[in-house]
């Protein structure tokens, strides 16, 4: 059987990183199929490789295994893991980064990948991407079994995840996830959701939930139920998040940082 | 036989968009070949998609499907098509991506992407990627015929392509994309130029067209016949926009956005 | 045999040129796998690419053919070559690009790549990585041997790699690599430098060598041996080039350009 190894990181498109990982895994296991996700994630945030893994395993066949690395504490006594959860594997460090995983799957199991027979010896101590994560997945596209790795990890780590509050017919948010279009992804879940509720964000009040983005004239705001479940701020033909900054900007606020995290209420 | 699927949007790289797309894909058909060409289109720039789709799409091997989304009016009332030219095979949104497509074969045959069979129930109206262009595409490349996915779009979109004028001896071209190396590539095709033609562009006087880049001396405008076909504006060892960037600001226009349809005017 | 073909260039993610050099090779031969290292060499970079596959080209299987390609000469007298060292294969312009490559090998043999049998008729001459180097890695992986893509080059260029100076108990190296997540990686290799060495760089004293980035609090600088066998300087939780950056620009002194090749020195 083909397997498939994915690959999302923080190492970035400009250097060798990702390339070394992928010619460990292939020098192991020549068959597999590795495919990129992403290599952009901020460096170091760990919530948002967490939040992208959530948007994409599931659309993989079982079987598939996703190497998801944000390591600030890389070499550190934080433990390089293997996750199972049905039939997805995952591999990262214990470092909260598979926390959606662990709140949407019933039984999960974790194990430390410690085992000398499926890692590199090092050079250096800051790439457990190529040394550690990209052997390990190798061998188990080959079907070792994942705790044949090392032992498990009873309490693996995990983020505290920030749920919106529902008071009467208000709900308070946050931006939690700013797109590459300058979508604001909130945590406010569809669900909560009805077609004629207001949405109150960064001084701008939005009438309704749209369908789509061109039912708003070019160049003005609209709120949507985007495409991982959960209500999302846009511009039509343009970026929201350029559109806040600015706003932001011109009432003396600091730009960029205050987008994320910033509220939204919703009045059904 | 083994397909190709390959991949040009204006996703970015760091969402998990394009991911996403990939797990449909392979779910669907694991044994076919994902090739990414881009994912860093402008935003809802659709002629760069579509000029860019004109410069790769026949190096491919017939048979291969190319899914080319920019797409500003997903969810509205624009129709997600297929596309069937000779062998090769486009899906994307019905609005002028696939301009260069249709004006190059002498047959070409769209349909609609609107049967459920071949696509995924939808979570929010805002990702026909995953949802439409991605399961389509997979079926397709497991030998769905193209109308089999829905009824033909008789008079699909095209853009208005800009020619340049010929005016005796003298060619009023355009800047119409900006490659990353800072190359401007124009609308005048080689066969319009002679090897002793001047070229004037940006106040510049550019004498005879180049054979290579490292004929002139460093840091020097040249023009020469690109690996479009095209007229191109270079600078050796250089970019040729940030040089006439500069020169347009010292003399107080507006930037980049001034480059681009800047006027490129030959006299053979 | 199922063969990989990886591609390193400075063409960067945007433009369609990457995708046509897939293109070429699928069309040739569909069986290769074709992996992605990077396309983002800052442009005409030469020392950068070869530094790059320095380091990453050795975790790839025995026969896998590299492409790498920055090469501001193209056109020109500059030769197209293939380089076989062992059983790993090269292919790029005759610039320097492949210097680390040519001191690792005791045996290194290079060949033009002229033979038209191997290479596709050309539109404009800008674009050696479609018309040349594509088709020519393509044919030699379905077996072609090396020496029939044309004449033996026997001198081919190298950089001149600049090495640390070794001064009694004091290493004087400098920064020649930047990476995305800001670290300094210097010229000094790991078995110059003892655990207790002190390393000075741009105003910052560093006592000691660290075993991880987290071992020293949030923001701090610290040296750690690299993941390439050399020493960085980084800035734990942090970019150490933009703590080096803003340093500079305090004391007046011009940015970014300045840390790559700032001095680094060791006393051990």
């Amino acid at each position: 059987m083909e397997r498939i190894i994915t690959l999302t990181t923080d190492f970035g498109l400009k250097d060798h990183y990702s390339g070394a990982m992928k010619g460990v895994i292939l020098s192991i296991n020549p068959e597999v199929i590795i495919t990129d996700i992403t290599h952009e994630i901020v460096p170091q945030d760990v919530f948002q490789a967490a939040f992208i893994l959530r948007n994409f395993y599931h659309y993989f066949p079982q079987g598939t295994i996703h190497i998801v690395i944000v390591d600030p504490g890389v070499g550190s006594r934080r433990k390089p893991i293997v996750v199972q959860a049905d039939n997805y594997i995952f591999l990262g460090p214990d470092n909260g980064i598979f926390t959606f995983i662990y709140s949407e799957f019933k039984s999960v199991k974790a194990f430390k990948i410690s085992n000398p027979k499926y890692i590199l010896p090092k050079v250096g101590s800051t790439f457990d991407g190529r040394d550690v994560f990209a052997p390990a997945a190798a061998h188990l596209s080959l079907g070792v079994p994942a705790d044949d790795l090392g032992g498990q990890v009873r309490k693996p780590v995990k983020l505290q995840i920030k749920e919106p509050v529902v008071r009467g017919s208000e709900i308070i948010g946050e931006v939690i996830y700013i797109d590459s279009f300058g979508n604001l992804i909130t945590n406010i879940p569809a669900q909560l959701i009805k077609p004629k509720s207001r949405v109150y964000i960064g001084g701008e009040v939005i009438k309704g939930i749209s369908q789509f983005y061109a039912e708003v004239p070019k160049g003005e705001f609209l709120a949507i139920i985007g495409s991982t479940g959960f209500l999302e701020i846009s511009v039509s033909h343009g970026s929201a998040l350029d559109m806040v900054e600015t706003r932001l900007s011109s009432t003396k606020s600091k730009k960029i940082k205050k987008v994320k995290h910033i509220p939204c209420v919703i009045r059904i």
